[in-house]
């Protein structure tokens, strides 16, 4: 059942296609589709959303098919039938939901001020739609709402959302607005609920307001100025089931309104929404800035150059679905993080005060858990100087709130997952040379995170018992495992910088794992303070957040988490040889349906591509001489599972990793340590890849006999001599290097299988 | 056992007094205790604090007996045993608890973070306390902590807090930070919680953090910094049930903080604590700006001198007792509206942006369906640079909000009560001539105000039908009159300003009263929408917020509220014969005890001194031809429902108005209609009072033969001049008249009886 579904969407995926898109550039290859729907119940919506936004953006423009979007978190879930309007931010690929600020609906008829419920026609103010009467592309998005006869199309700036719909004949036409939208219903958890809010009557082509409301984000101050081409003729402002008519303003916390027009048929009206995280007057600076105009259709022209550009930075050759999901997932990665700054830098601060940004910029939605494994890695490459302003927007919540960012919102703290991976985020970004980083208090940051305890992170309790006890803190054994990791990546920008104490402290911390794998069931498995393993232990059990020691996922999956030193972990699981055929079980040992959950999918045995603690994992037979396995998970995964139908990805997108992985894997390498400056060999699928480099030069990739059945490498030249080694380095990539492969269906075991070849634990000179 | 507890308590009050004031000065007469604490369950307390505050200021620094203050909202009640420390923000009388930001208490022994049960000896930091070892008076506060042997004193200036901890010898000494309290048992209503928190040590004698809440005040940003005057050896930063030692900085919602000493005996440590509603460097600034030293004994000095030229506005002479309740009166009137800015202007606006003060000063804490009758009047005569300075703080409220403030709170509205009472305390500044105010733009808020349609205030619905049907509105016959009065204010603002046609439309409003009057009851009674009475009727049955037609009240309290028309309000009654029969019923009908509840205390028959319905309504037989009646029932309340005890109010001292209604009353006069112009004669009881105006001028008031017996007005003089009038103007007033009153114990009913004599509804001369 679940194969005939697949298929069906992909060619649903691949009509919407070729009906959005035109040929000659890359943004052509992006459809805004990928990731918007999972098609069974038994796998997972990538949580994407379709509606325009420009790289990076802060307003991000999208159809909510949902009214109290909870998963997908995207708001948009492709295998709805109604959309409830479009609202004007949204995050891409997460598994919780927030943001959907400022929901506007355009409806011809009665006056509708409630959403109505999902799938009941007529219920509200939403609409029926249909795939086949929508488009997106980016920096355009297109459906007709059925119920009214509404052509509704959106584009956005920056900081703006820009409607133009296009109405029938009508003398009861009218545009909603909801600042009620994603509360209606609220979530049982974040204690989600509007503070405060107002919807303000400036003049007949003018509406601003605001929503202040606690959430996901901690608190989030949401001001808009909107204006209409076109004058309304009245309005009805609603408090919850309040309303009253002409009035000039309103205040509350459930607020909507209906604006009112005659329209003739076919007649456009257009409305821009400048948003602001500081206030009215700012969200009228953000348009006066990006959008004094009109003309839709050249902002939407402005934003699909933009996107050219960007793009642009990896030119690759392959299938046209290769294509496709390559560069809608370059799309992904550049959808975040987010300037939620405003165009004069004013931003909210993590301790809710407003900041300047001397660079007008403040960049948030680090996901980091999740990006800091091929995201940001990626970005150093083709991001450069995004990549140092991430770094000096996550080195000002230290400066506030004492710690770099774990998982940040809207420019604030939700603790989100464990670890505190902005650490090797930046030291990566440091090792690798990226300007415009302040190293010194880069380093101050980073030490204060991996010192100063914080939830999460019992940094006195990891230092008076060498690993985190499962009774003292949940998570403990994924805790300690990526705990670890972090504190090498301290150890090395302290060697750096000449602070041997330091270096010393932390690389002992990083060897710290070891008090956790227990030698007889040849796992990493949780003890308590008394030093006991907890028991009944069972590998296959699968954890969420809490409540167990492994963090979404199970034993087998966090078996693989040493990246600082896999030869070490090599030899705790008893040499290469037993290391592999464990690899093997994992990658074969059937799920059971049980541990099956909202994060765990995309399974090959017990790897879950769905979620990122696997991610690395298929490349990890590189280390063990049995590289030709690597090719054919890696293979495997790529050709497998993702493609670009909505339901393109086997979980959620999580802010451009799942994306990332592709990126990197497609072209044949990807960093296992994301911050040692190593890039182990996979397969790559793609006949052609060339990356423009910071420092001018291009780092390319060729690939002959490229197919699914051809997995295995061949050969392998690197500048045109012979490469044996399963690895790259960072400076192989930063010299302008050029790698060619030949692949065939039949492994070579004689290529990237000597000691030498194996990747190493440090990929720099020094 | 009511009367026993009574006295006994007088005597303790007396006692305290004694202890605490030296001769000499006005402030001597202050007892902070006062409206501390009711004696028993049937009395309400007047919910003041007993801590330091300096005039109108941001930081009010008192003990709190409760952890989660709920009633007294003040947090003290003078009844219970132990304290639990010292908060830096209270608020004064009112029936709805907040604040308490940032929580200091000194301890020895174990470090105990968990604040203990009220009454449950050693159950956390909290400690016994005796009234015995506690004293109080303006600009100083001092108790023993009798658990820890710890003598603490406090004083402040208008945004810092300092502390004086004599300690005994310790080698566990501690003082404890509680960003926690008052929120560990959520209140059920208004949703509070804590948004978010911080406590960072900087160096070993400086604190700062902060508390974002959500409470009575929407959204309330509470920053501070800290000095200590000895450094501390250790901390122990909590949040929640974890704890970490010696750690930087803590984030979290629910954070305490141990701060560890050694001390010898007698050992003294001061704190200084500023705060700042908008962030750690305004507190910094505060604090350099306000309190750049040590010198604990010249901040009280300082602080009871700005008390002695405040209170040295009215200058009166009485018995000791008179004169305790009359300068704590207007020391409770002088303790609000807080200055809500920082020394720089900057302030929390109602749009939860910040905004900059012109003047440096954004006032809040606007009680105003209490205020408006009599605090705001007086206000007038004794703060006119503050009244500008409010109604300015008000305005900017318009601009942000729409309309003016209804109850505001932190420069945030509340909407609690009904009505706009913004507006009489406009007018009457305005039409007093209180420079300052941009009266063009103040009549934009105000009519804004009255046609806006906002929650409580159903503009459309009210020009409608003419009356709010219940089936609309609950408490549809409050809002129905006091609205009318409301509307009246803005009919005589549009008339000052030429502006015809609003004179008319708000007059015509103003009259709406009449369509609630049910003559065939003869009471206000509520309507549905469909005309028809509300039945059944009972005039005894008590309201409260919602669900009743009366507002805190029953029909009997609200007869009487025609202000702006008291002569149409006699003739609906059927003259000056019935209406004064019906008073007289009024005053003996003997409330039901089901009827009393939290705001319904201070009972003479149905007339209830405990909640403001009733302020105005002994004061009305003076319009229908029975002075000497008025002059009874006003004695009666000045003698026998204030007193200078911890229950020296019958109900909530509600912000100044409980107070400001014996003020005007002990002089003898009282504003009815409180923007007319016209103020009623009642019993004066003091001696003698001298009001030192604006103008340069003073008015005067001697009373011969003053007693509680000798309540009756026998002859009267003004200027010299024998004076028949029941009322006196604001002319008479501001033109510095001198009033001599001769009292007696039998009525002189030739006295104000005349038709002359009657109280005009207007008093100006234009």
């Amino acid at each position: 059942m679940r194969k005939i579904l697949l298929t069906a969407f992909v060619l649903s995926g691949q009509l919407l296609f070729a009906q959005t898109n035109k040929p000659g550039n890359l943004i052509q290859y992006v459809n805004p589709f990928i990731g918007t729907g999972a098609v069974d119940t038994n796998s997972l919506s990538g949580s994407n959303f379709p509606g325009p936004t420009t790289p990076f953006a802060f307003v991000q423009l999208s159809p909510d098919t949902r009214d109290a979007p909870d998963d997908p978190a995207s708001g948009y879930d492709y295998n709805d039938k109604t959309i409830v309007g479009f609202s004007h931010t949204h995050l891409s690929g997460t598994g919780v939901a927030d943001l959907f600020d400022v929901l506007l609906m355009p409806t011809t008829g009665a006056v509708k001020l409630d959403p109505g419920k999902v799938e009941v026609k007529g219920s509200g103010y939403r609409s029926t739609f249909s795939h086949q009467q929508e488009s997106a592309k980016p920096g355009y998005y297109q459906v007709m709402l059925k119920d009214y006869g509404i052509n509704a199309e959106l584009t956005s700036t920056s900081h703006v959302g820009l409607h133009r719909y296009t109405f029938p004949k009508s003398d009861s036409a009218h545009i909603i607005i909801d600042l009620n939208h994603s509360l209606d219903k609220k979530r049982s958890y974040w204690q989600c609920h509007i503070i405060g809010a107002e919807i303000r009557v400036v003049n007949n082509t003018t509406i601003e307001g605001y929503r202040i409301l606690t959430g996901w984000a901690k608190l989030r101050k949401v001001y808009f100025h909107a204006e209409f081409s076109k004058p309304f003729t009245s309005t009805v402002l609603a408090n919850g089931r309040r309303s009253v008519e002409n009035m000039p303003i309103i205040n509350g916390t459930s607020l909507r309104a209906a604006l009112n027009f005659n329209t003739t048929d076919n007649e456009q009206i257009l409305v821009k929404v400048a948003l602001s995280p500081v206030s009215i007057q700012n969200a009228r600076l953000n348009m006066q800035a990006e959008l004094a105009g009109w003309d839709f259709d050249q902002v939407s022209k402005q934003s699909a150059s933009q996107w050219e550009t960007e793009l642009g930075k990896i030119k690759v050759d392959g299938t046209l679905q290769q294509k496709q999901i390559f560069y809608t997932g370059l799309y992904h990665a550049f959808t975040q993080p987010n300037n939620v700054a405003d165009v004069n830098g004013d931003y909210q601060a993590s301790d809710l005060t407003i900041g300047n940004a001397p660079d007008k910029a403040h960049y948030s939605t680090f996901s980091l858990w999740d990006t800091y494994r091929a995201a940001h890695p990626l970005y150093t490459f083709i991001q450069p100087e995004k990549t140092a302003a991430f770094i000096n927007s996550m080195i000002r919540q230290y400066d506030t709130y004492g710690y770099l960012p774990i998982w940040q919102l809207w420019g604030d703290e939700n603790y989100c997952m464990i670890g505190n991976h902005a650490i090797p985020v930046i030291t990566d970004a440091i090792l690798k040379g990226i300007p415009g980083i302040n190293i010194d208090k880069a380093y101050e940051a980073i030490k204060a995170s991996a010192t100063t305890d914080h939830p999460g992170s019992p940094f006195t309790t990891w230092e008076k018992y060498g690993y985190i006890p499962e009774d003292i803190e949940s998570q403990s054994v994924s805790i300690t495992v990526e705990m670890a990791y972090d504190d090498w990546c301290v150890a090395q920008l302290a060697k750096k910088l000449g602070k041997t104490a330091d270096y010393e402290h932390f690389m002992k911390r990083s060897a710290f794992y070891k008090n956790l794998y227990n030698p007889k069931t040849g796992f990493f498995q949780a003890r308590n303070k008394d030093g006991k393993w907890v028991t009944p232990f069972n590998p296959l059990d699968y954890g969420g957040n809490g409540g167990s020691p492994y963090t979404e996922a199970n034993a087998w999956q966090y078996a693989w988490y040493v990246p600082q030193n896999v030869p070490d972990l090599i030899k705790l699981m008893g040499g290469n040889q037993s290391f592999s055929a464990k690899l093997d079980t994992f990658f074969s040992l059937a799920n059971k349906p049980g541990d099956v959950n909202g994060n765990a999918s995309g399974f090959i045995g017990q790897y879950a591509h769905g979620n990122e603690p696997s991610h690395h994992i298929a490349y990890l037979y590189d280390y063990a001489g049995q590289p030709w396995k690597t090719q054919f998970y890696v293979a495997k995964v790529l050709n497998e599972l993702y493609n670009n139908s909505s339901s393109g990805y086997q979980g959620n997108e999580d802010c451009g990793q799942m994306s990332s992985w592709y990126t990197f894997s497609a072209m044949g390498f990807y960093p296992v340590n994301p911050a040692n400056g190593v890039y182990a060999i996979g397969s790559p699928i793609l006949k052609n890849a060339v990356m423009q480099l910071s420092n001018g030069k291009t780092f390319s990739v060729t690939v002959k006999n490229s197919s699914p059945a051809n997995c295995y490498i061949q050969s392998v030249k690197l500048n045109g001599v012979a490469y044996h080694k399963a690895y790259i380095t960072q400076l192989d990539i930063m010299n302008g290097g050029k790698l060619d492969f030949v692949m065939g269906a039949k492994p070579n075991k004689s290529w990237g299988t000597k000691p030498d070849d194996v990747p190493p634990m440090w990929g720099y000179t020094n």
